[in-house]
């Protein structure tokens, strides 16, 4: 079972704004994509396909909540690792926290975002939570509360 | 039957990028927004919903070519004026031309979408190009030539 | 003084994810969006140009934090209305919390973007935190606290 | 000299959008991210710093025009491989091909950049065009021909 996870990627260009810095809502995208490469790391997918599971037994993750706190900016080309850890598994829920850290070590925004686990409701016109499949479910736990913790020295 | 069509809006702080200008990909989903406006102002939708027509009749518009040319940059908070012009309608696609100019009447930017007709295929999991529905085609048409020739003084 | 502000705006195609819906991180765009029609509603801009300040004096106003609540989906052409209220103002930052509803009233998201006011760094290569000018901060106030509660039937 | 360079990356959920597909302009910013990491692979940045130029001689590259021929959508999680071709070096411009596969050789989409080489101006509000530095005009050389042909089979 996996409770950690880390992404590396850098700053592109149409990330930046006119501040000449990342902008504030691209870190949300970022966390994601590191996010979605932990679900592959797992041979899953976020967004379950045949070869997942059959139709009706598809689920979806769509946000409950998300946050950031930025604590210093990211520039074009700075490359960053993002270190996900699973803070929270519920039933039909799980809460994620992010850090991103520039290569120096230097911690540049910790976030969360907290996903719900649906599935298309009978109609076919809306979702409702279900449980977390066990396909999916026996993969992920939470990770030990010292991993948590903000480091003092961040 | 319309030809010519005007969106007005302002450059977002989240399209501009490190350089202090308007990144280069969003002028095209600048025009998607002119292009957009301009179906609900013939009462239509480029998405069809229930009320526009029944599910099997419902079409989408993928992009077959987009193109722009970039004439003067956009920064933060300019005003732009979106003209849309039907540039050719064939019986299953439409080319428009766009000319996005500054509140002093500059042309900033001249870019064309050619968008094909499309239907979910009878298995659902692709599109076939259709006919353009009557009810969409009887509200469209290209606009006369001398309106489409870039002026001299732009 | 101003502690409240309201802005309308729809959700745009390009906002939207495969989901269906707006994609959550683009909530933060659409916080921003209004954040900054508010500033241009008080005379002022986000980003201080020549007509509202001397260079030494011009102020740039990064994110400290951003959160959002996710209460229900928003689809494509779906109108919006954002009600930004001022729920803090302290010497050097502001905080705003951002309650979106859609058209029928329902509260689609609940967000908060916290900002600090900053001026360019004698090297000009950073930024240091300053306080609020005058002239923005005699425009801006908190907004009362019966305003800030989240009402109990949204 | 180089007049080639493959980048691989896929498509982020972000990138979709409620059509299932990789939104039309999101190409543009995947060729983008192609040019930056060649830009890199011969130790240059699109963005010229310290490392590269004092700053009287760094130099920008924005847009003149970009195109792109859409031939088979792109879906989530699709692996990508961009083909960058140098199309044409002038003095002061430089035009980029790029062909977008998919996994199985599937040609998705062609396009092109156009990018000018600029310098600030001597005021420091406006930029001008200039020649492509030797330091960066010996390194990138245009493709040869048979090269730029659109293969038959795609």
């Amino acid at each position: 079972m996996a409770h950690r996870f880390v992404y590396n990627d850098h700053v592109h260009f149409h990330e930046t704004d006119m501040a000449g810095i990342m902008h504030f809502a691209n870190f949300f995208r970022l966390m994601e994509r590191a996010e979605h490469a932990f679900f592959r790391s797992l041979g899953l997918s976020v967004v379950d396909r045949p070869e997942h599971a059959p139709a009706e037994e598809r689920v979806g993750w769509p946000r409950v909540s998300a946050t950031c706190d930025y604590l210093a900016p990211l520039k074009f080309e700075d490359e960053v690792e993002v270190e996900l850890l699973v803070e929270e598994v519920r039933s039909r829920s799980v809460r994620y926290l992010f850090r991103i850290r520039k290569k120096d070590g230097k911690l540049a925004a910790e976030g969360r975002i907290a996903a719900v686990c649906v599935r298309k409701n009978a109609a076919g016109d809306g979702m409702i939570a279900v449980e977390i499949p066990q396909r999916i479910r026996l993969k992920i736990e939470a990770a030990p509360p010292e991993l948590l913790l903000r480091p003092a020295s961040a």
